[in-house]
């Protein structure tokens, strides 16, 4: 593993986090079913996170982080900016908006329509990079450094990660103790920020796409390797490799994740707007395709988050 | 007024609605909105009902009436029958299914392919009658009467009512004592049964399309008659005549309804899907349209029920 030590937010940051963000962000609510509703024979809560701003949790560690960046040095004019596969780089864009600073957001040159176009209307330059997420890493960085702006990471981050985790701590209201959480994964700061919330309370589950398996990855290896990225969900979930945080929440908790086909998501995706006029893109159906496809690993049922809804509507029906 | 005395359901039939379909339909969670959020200066809460079964409320009343009429009589080989613009079409053959009864569903040649592929989806028989609601209702009531199937009424029907009603004593739970609930209108089966199950504790305000004004013209007149129906919502809330049970609800509790210009609707409609990523139909932004544009007339902010999500995604953004 990279020499530098790897610091995770503790307990107080997630909650000091809830506490900072807790008027810029949306609370979600939970909506539970019965066991069969989705042809699985478990009980399914969904934590319904697609309604967050910007279709995603990822608000919730782009505002924490910018509010501490702010709050300890000061924001340099040209702004912040973050690397993206879309979602992250909406949340920035919208952050940055809500706090009146420029945002730079750098994609991925595939990253969609439904994605770029938000970072756009949101006011942020958007800045497209050949190759994947950690191509449009380096540009960020590279941009940090050279323009004084600061660099807000997707995934690797405490600020970030603590971000995150202000959804634990909401499903700490909402759902029963003991009952897993089943989580999407790619660079893990989701998985990691909720892992470290709900600790001792509920066991949390990364998922990863079969096409995208960092974290399945670096949890073998003992430290983030490079792992081959594609499929179905790569817009949202495509890290080419796991965060060195959530990497470090894995190992430490001793957990495993699990990984789902892309026709697994796709299924579940469909199976979400047939059932629940749910509009979710794959990055936020692949967690529950897991817990379609695995419901016996879960016999008394399962909280999974519903996070990620922007893909073009007419994608919908599957 | 018909000189056939109205039955509205009581306090008690809605409870009983409650108890009688409770594990058949699904508990729908609210959001609360912040001033603004809507880019309205006050605080929304949404009622999530798009998440119900079929995408709308109406298997609420489907399933109550169904099961009356079945522990009245037993049913009749041929099953059920009702009239529909489209969506208590889906809620019937969706409650007829899981009774394991046929159903024939009459729908105005208009109703759209998004409405018509669910129904026959769930198996129902679906036949197409030229007109609108009102010669469908003619259609399904000699079909009844024919075929010796129980006609389910859309919302002229005290056992419909009632279930509707249940999503009332839903909110009696989730949102404060004294805060309006706004709620989309055609017929008025919702509009009645929320406001008898809120009754006391919460004004309940009916909100119509200008282009569909059916329950407005029966308050004004006293009793039902016939408008001229058109506009963005006519699928869903095109009834040409308002109800007898939700007139003389409105009659009795001395209130007036809402209507909102079609433009209202459609951007309403688009705002919904811009900032909470909900792709709900027309005659499920109605009541939310009427909100945002008479934001004046509820200070303290209000209740909206958002239900209805069977229009084509493709169609979605605004």
């Amino acid at each position: 593993m990279n020499a530098q030590p790897v610091t995770m937010p503790s307990a107080d940051d997630i909650r000091a986090a809830a506490e900072r963000i807790r008027t810029a962000v949306r609370r979600t609510p939970v909506m539970r079913l019965a066991a069969g509703e989705l042809d699985a024979p478990i009980p399914i809560t969904l934590k319904l996170e697609f309604l967050q701003h910007t279709g995603s949790f990822k608000v919730r560690g782009a505002s924490n982080a910018l509010a501490l960046l702010r709050a300890a040095d000061g924001v340099a004019p040209s702004g912040v900016c973050c690397a993206s596969g879309g979602n992250h780089g909406a949340a920035v864009a919208w952050a940055a908006r809500e706090a009146g600073l420029p945002a730079t957001v750098f994609v991925p040159d595939f990253s969609p329509r439904s994605k770029t176009d938000i970072i756009e209307s949101l006011g942020a330059r958007l800045r497209r990079v050949e190759g994947f997420y950690a191509d449009a890493l380096a540009a960020s960085q590279d941009h940090a450094r050279h323009a004084g702006a600061f660099h807000i990471d997707a995934y690797d981050d405490p600020r970030t990660v603590a971000g995150q985790g202000t959804l634990g701590l909401e499903l700490a209201e909402q759902v029963p103790e003991g009952q897993p959480v089943v989580v999407g994964c790619g660079g893990g700061g989701l998985y990691a920020g909720v892992a470290l919330a709900l600790a001792g309370r509920n066991r949390v589950i990364a998922v990863e796409p079969s096409s995208a398996p960092s974290l399945t990855a670096a949890l073998e290896a003992g430290e983030p390797v490079d792992v081959e990225v594609g499929g179905i969900a790569v817009d949202s979930l495509g890290a080419r490799q796991a965060g060195r945080i959530a990497t470090a929440v894995g190992l430490s908790l001793g957990v495993k994740t699990l990984t789902v086909a892309d026709e697994d998501i796709a299924a579940a995706r469909a199976l979400l707007w047939q059932r629940l006029r749910i509009a979710a893109e794959p990055g936020g159906t692949t967690a529950l395709a897991s817990l379609l496809t695995h419901s016996e690993r879960f016999p008394d049922g399962a909280t999974v988050v519903i996070s990620g809804a922007n893909a073009s509507p007419s994608q919908q029906v599957g």
